[in-house]
């Protein structure tokens, strides 16, 4: 699907790009997010706090990343948005119905699909996390945890 | 650098990994960001809304994907941190001295060096961003701009 725009699934003034012909940079999957929604229609369109409770399972080889992870309340997390095309400037929101800009958005479809989400991290058993606040698909791959600065 | 454990770089208790053989996915360099900073010893630790304002020039290839911008008054930018190793799990930050995994913290180096920062838009002309809140190295690889949905 990337990178093969199919005109067909355009929307009303959206608009399909040639991608690059190769990336500039790769990343490590490295771990997978588990949670309640097995198809995109069913992800709120934002976590919530008050939320299920989802579980992150880092792959092993990054165990020791985690060493001193549970004294942070607030974890952002990065991951990687697998089922998104990448090839859309403009896109038209069914929610809006107004055609915008893809970095007016924060929608998954984007030419890097790396969403970000803050979670609060409800504990830690050995390489998973058991957090709130996520609203993305079942086996999305992760890719980075970092401590949230901001205090609330 | 990348993938090439170097031990004698080490600081006291940092550990080092192999890297899994392969990428997982590919990332874009959609622009470049133009800050101050030429060396890490210069950049600041962390932005600041009062700091110097950077420019981020995006490439022509995604004008579109700009339009609306403007209407956001604070966007999340992400980038990519090409001068960081990303095989050590446990690092001592020169601040602290205290030996802590990499995902407790905000450090460059990590399996995905992919940094998260919240800028205030200045203006935007063209491809071009002028933007407050930035600390990284003059040169960094643009990978996303999205708005910041948090209020403050």
């Amino acid at each position: 699907m990337n990178g093969e725009p199919n005109d067909i699934d355009l929307r009303a003034g959206e608009v399909a790009i040639e991608l690059p012909a190769a990336t500039d940079a790769g990343v490590y999957f490295i771990g997978t997010i588990h949670t309640p929604w097995r198809v995109r229609s069913a992800c709120p369109k934002r976590g919530s706090p008050d939320g299920p409770i989802c579980s992150i399972v880092v792959g092993s080889r990054w165990r020791a990343a985690l060493t001193d992870i549970v004294r942070h309340k607030r974890i952002q997390v990065l991951y990687w948005m697998h089922r998104a095309r990448r090839d859309l400037v403009l896109q038209t929101p069914l929610s809006t119905g107004a055609t915008t800009g893809s970095f007016a958005l924060r929608s998954p479809v984007r030419p890097n699909p790396i969403a970000s989400s803050v979670v609060e991290l409800v504990g830690v058993e050995d390489t998973t996390l058991q957090v709130r606040g996520l609203d993305c698909l079942n086996g999305t791959p992760l890719i980075d945890l970092k401590p949230e600065r901001t205090a609330h």
